[in-house]
């Protein structure tokens, strides 16, 4: 009996050694459990494609209308969108789901976005959502935001997004790259 | 020693085992650690209702005022809210918190939303903030959100929250059910 | 060989054992893994500080404009922010980074806020941003809302922050005390 207790003991230092290392790997390495490349499109409502737009902009600082973005890199304009989600980079594609929710322009002087927003998928190989939040400086090739959760096939996930823009057309169209880091996928 | 080492080896192979099991386990099973079941009742202001109103427009795309939902599935409006939580159905019931943030219409052809909000319990059975995000496509049953966090009784909570329009009249008054699930409760 | 297996499953129970004390424990304790205090400073645009405004209101409920806050507590107006951080209460202090996003007033008898923004941090100190949502009741104290995300330093960072009003002057400039704990640190 104290033999099987001194090895008991032993054991339980050797298990706290192990979580402890295998925490400190945990803090350098972060390999995603699932990762997901997809696509969005944007077409914002400028007072002539009503019949294509996918975004309009619902908010602006007293003195703006509603219809073009504001002045001084939009500051303060809010958009609400329902845009397309395609697997590759074409508008045309079949959509796989949709991307909904919101964007905020909040910078005076240069362009910065903070994003509120939902993946909703309906395809054979993905059904449910996937909720990110966080702020994107338009202006830099790739911003991270937050995967805070999710639900059906991303159950409880969450996870770091690198967004870039992959194409835009004046201020009307832009394509969004979004590639997708799960570390959390329950 | 040798044999308490091939012992501590044979462990570990067998802890390796039980981890992936379980882990393997929790994908297919996800037994909440907490649930709670309440409903929110949103009286949306229409230019009459003042005194009662818990909910206003206050966003919209140009060319829709703010009084009245838009047109064509709500698109673009953003409404802000403060609802009365309570343990049943009945609007009258003793509120136990508030519920509070945004919701905001988001497609052109259906009727679809997107939700930010909180709800603030106080009563003697729960005192905390619960946080919720997600898309709500209202025509369906049920829609599943992300509670993304929690404070009070709810630290560091997470979990999905079901949704469901429980009853409505008009576009005015809109009771909804919310049946949340944690799964991560600390 | 049967000594080794009932070893085997007497540490298994002990494990068992050892799993439930700590997160029992967990419950009681929560001892963050990381601790942060930050201060960010509001100036509301007002019609007359263009140069100086960091914040605009950019939503209201019909009847109101969005130079002034709107009557009655504020409740409808949405405001868009990109704040200066400081380590101390000084506006005038290098900033460390910005604050972006937004509030919300949501209530139509008292002074409540619902919040949905991010830190971005950008000094010798720490790179990465901070993803933060909750409700925000300004008659109190110290208000707790939800850390639900982080990239760069605070990849995959959860925890709580308690915001205080530091200062104010009428209503125009905020000041902001944020004491973040972080419990989920990687």
């Amino acid at each position: 009996m104290t033999i099987s207790r001194s090895k008991i003991a032993l054991f339980f230092i050797f298990f706290i050694y192990l979580s402890s290392t295998s925490s400190s790997a945990k803090k350098k390495q972060h390999a995603p459990c699932k990762e997901l490349v997809l696509f969005f499109h944007d077409i914002i409502y400028n007072g002539q494609n009503k019949a294509n737009a996918t975004a309009a902009i619902v908010a602006a600082p007293e003195g703006s209308n509603r219809t073009i973005l504001a002045g001084e890199s939009h500051f303060g304009n809010i958009a609400v969108f329902d845009d397309p989600i395609t697997l590759d980079n074409n508008l045309h594609s079949p959509p796989v789901g949709r991307a909904q929710g919101m964007y905020l322009y909040d910078t005076k002087n240069t362009f910065t976005a903070w994003l509120g927003f939902t993946f909703c998928l309906n395809s054979t190989e993905h059904q449910g959502t996937i909720n990110f939040m966080g702020a994107d400086p338009l202006m830099n090739k790739t911003r991270d935001v937050s995967i805070v959760g999710g639900t059906g096939d991303f159950f409880m996930h969450r996870g770091v997004a690198t967004i870039m823009t992959d194409s835009y057309e004046g201020e009307v169209y832009f394509r969004l790259r979004v590639d997708m880091k799960f570390y959390d996928c329950w």
